[in-house]
């Protein structure tokens, strides 16, 4: 019984899958900021290539991936699919559990599978620089990377509390040769206008956007780059789910369950979507994102229009949302910290083919605890989601007595977040469940922007 | 081109080779450090369960890998085996460099694979609790975490300056439920004496070893364990050389030149060993330990007869060294800041089957980040030392226009060691070469012990 099925370099999937042609009924327009109209390619010509662009509105199934992509992604691809025999002996399930580890890419997450296309897209598309954003560090580590491999300038507005206080991650973006700026900051209007105001600011991720897009919109031979949400990332995330699925064929399996943490949905989608075409048609399988219990944007918010930064800045997208000016609670899974989800993951639960359920902070790193001292591997904070979810399901197999078959995303390691299994170890973590009229207000305040369509 | 080879698990080599077997003459026996006689195998009972005394002293080529361990192991090997194509490529170099990448073990290093076996053969010889000490944190956190998968209570010691500079692998060893001590500590007599004469004190492997093998025989069912120089620890480590001679004919191809950093010896060892036996049958490999300028063991210490400790409490072991009492010039490569080498290793640089070189630290630095900007992965600061050697002999191979094929150990990731390349980045970093003098004294120092042999 072997721990790894490996998947040779010579058998890597050469096209992503788009499902957006293969949705029950399509997605409701991107609409303009400004205007309340759906949004033109051209006018996300200012910050995105056009080859990303024309993926962000495609309509065929497959989209074949470039060889100069191919070439990078096998620098870590294809990805071991493991089986947790460890675990499995430990819970007494008879449940096999299988877990795709994107955890093994030079930043150590699932991220580089659209930092490497994007860059590349922005390259051959003559970008000088990418600006973007990013919270704890794993997105802007990711397109650090990517950019040093496609000899592309990478200005990374990190949030200043994380700055500060993760220095690591921050250093791996120098060890790319990536510059790193604490935001707010003075490098754009934004910044300068806050730090006016509040010379202290922590930041945000919804301050951290604002700067990336100002930044590129305003410096010459630039564009911006978003880490999730968007239809291009998910696409290109599918590369974990095609792999996964050549790999459970290898052995004869097919899952039950598939199961994933989702933030902005991007690891969730990548390897979910692949899947959700099997249940189109007509493979039984339950499909589940799993969300932080504090920041429970699908289980407990609207499918509502709304934008994606706290400054009103970007377009509006069709999403479930905890609203805009959502501040979710101190959270130690930084990429869970998401007021909104991707319109495709949104769509695909209006639709009734995703489920999703919360979890609480403890219980997520207790079954980080418990992965870490059985199958040796610690993982991410926002990987323990998934984790705790993976052990409801092994046990609920064990009550049934039934060889239910699990497989999920690894989306990460944890070794650049020991601080929070420190906090965890020494007693200081706390569960936090987001009150009822908070949730009511965020929504409201939603009330005055268009409304996308329900179910198909 | 494939850029990973890999092998099948159920391609695992199932023995370790023993090359005391192969030695052109017997490595001189181990001293007991009170008497100066040969120390007997019920002298090491102490601190060693039976199963390990008998592999330090095996005369059999092959020693079984028991299926128990073979099972753990199978968590993350056979490593990949990769070819730095990138790399070859920026440097022009008609090089073929392959590197085996033993980063992919869950604490990210080598380490484990001598952890794995020592915790098991503790564990089926009764005993309830292991004590180590650890330096900058790689072998601490490996043997929790091979505690952690056989159930063994585990302690370590460790450097208090690391202990309060680096406090993630400290709370790795927590997470797989190790208990971790700031050296010099309260805990032991040897402690006690330090802190009462300084209470500051940074602590020293030095001091940490005699804490951690005080701590093993005052306490019951407790054993002491070694993560590098002995005869037992290179054995196992040669899974990583038997598991590169399969991947690379698989391939068709033979080293050139075989290359690892070596500290106590034991990465270096554990890729060399296996092409050691093929050189002593007649091939032609050069087979380079690379060491920094700053602990220049092996290029310019002594063959000698020294303690592997700074208060004498260890065997006498015959071994390259600069002295018990040699206090390196602070290095960002913790693992090999150590005064002694693996006496298997001294003994082949004796009888000329291994050749050793030194590097300079901002020139490793400089090829770890090359190595980042190419590869991808970033290094730990020891494996960029194997790094700078190996590009200098691609170098070399341009100039000479040479097909040659490198081989080397990767022996580790550098995303915990992110504060060092950020001393180097900022240009925090220097070179430092140890004065004559120094080196001179320190040999001096040793003059009363008993001398090894030499050459066979």
């Amino acid at each position: 019984m072997e721990r790894k099925i490996i998947l040779p370099e010579s058998e890597i999937p050469r096209n992503w899958y788009n499902i957006l042609s293969d949705l029950p009924s399509p997605l409701d327009p991107v609409l303009h900021p400004a205007t309340g109209k759906p949004i033109s390619p051209k006018d996300l010509g200012a910050i995105f290539p056009e080859p990303l662009i024309e993926q962000e509105m495609a309509a065929d199934r497959w989209i074949k991936i470039p060889d100069e992509i191919l070439e990078k992604y096998c620098l870590w691809r294809p990805t071991p699919l493991r089986r947790a025999i460890s675990l499995e002996k430990i819970l007494d399930t008879p449940a096999r559990i299988y877990y795709k580890d994107e955890s093994v890419s030079p930043p150590g997450s699932h991220k580089p599978n659209t930092a490497i296309p994007q860059a590349y897209y922005n390259k051959v598309s003559g970008t000088k620089k990418i600006c973007t954003e990013t919270g704890a560090g794993q997105w802007g580590s990711a397109l650090a990377f990517a950019c040093s491999l496609y000899g592309l300038e990478c200005e990374v507005f990190m949030v200043r509390v994380s700055y500060d206080q993760k220095p690591y991650r921050r250093i791996m973006m120098e060890t790319w040769g990536a510059t790193c700026i604490p935001s707010p900051s003075n490098k754009t209007e934004t910044g300068k206008t806050i730090l006016a105001e509040s010379p202290d600011s922590p930041g945000s991720l919804g301050i951290a956007i604002s700067e990336a897009i100002e930044a590129a919109v305003t410096q010459e031979g630039t564009k911006y780059a978003l880490g999730s949400v968007l239809n291009h990332v998910l696409l290109h995330q599918t590369i974990i789910g095609l792999e996964a699925k050549k790999q459970m064929e290898l052995i004869g399996e097919f899952p039950d369950v598939v199961i994933g943490c989702a933030g902005g949905g991007s690891n969730f989608g990548g390897l979910a979507l692949p899947y959700v075409e099997e249940k189109i048609n007509g493979k039984n399988i339950s499909i589940i994102a799993v969300e932080p219990a504090s920041c429970p944007t699908i289980t407990r918010g609207a499918y509502a229009y709304d934008f994606g930064d706290t400054a009103k800045k970007t377009p509006l997208l069709p999403m479930h949302t905890l609203g805009h000016s959502f501040i979710p609670a101190p959270l130690h899974a930084g990429g869970l910290r998401y007021h909104g989800m991707a319109p495709i993951i949104s769509k695909l639960v209006v639709e009734g083919l995703i489920e999703a359920k919360s979890v609480n902070q403890l219980d997520t790193f207790a079954a980080g605890i418990r992965w870490a001292r059985s199958e040796g591997y610690i993982p991410a904070p926002e990987t323990n989601h998934a984790i705790a979810a993976v052990i409801e399901e092994a046990k609920l197999a064990r009550e049934e007595g039934k060889e239910k078959v699990i497989l999920f995303t690894w989306s990460g390691h944890g070794l650049l977040d020991m601080a929070a299994y420190q906090a965890y170890l020494a007693g200081q973590l706390t569960n936090y469940t987001l009150p009822d009229d908070d949730i009511k207000a965020a929504i409201e305040a939603l009330s005055d922007l268009p409304k996308p369509g329900g179910k198909s």
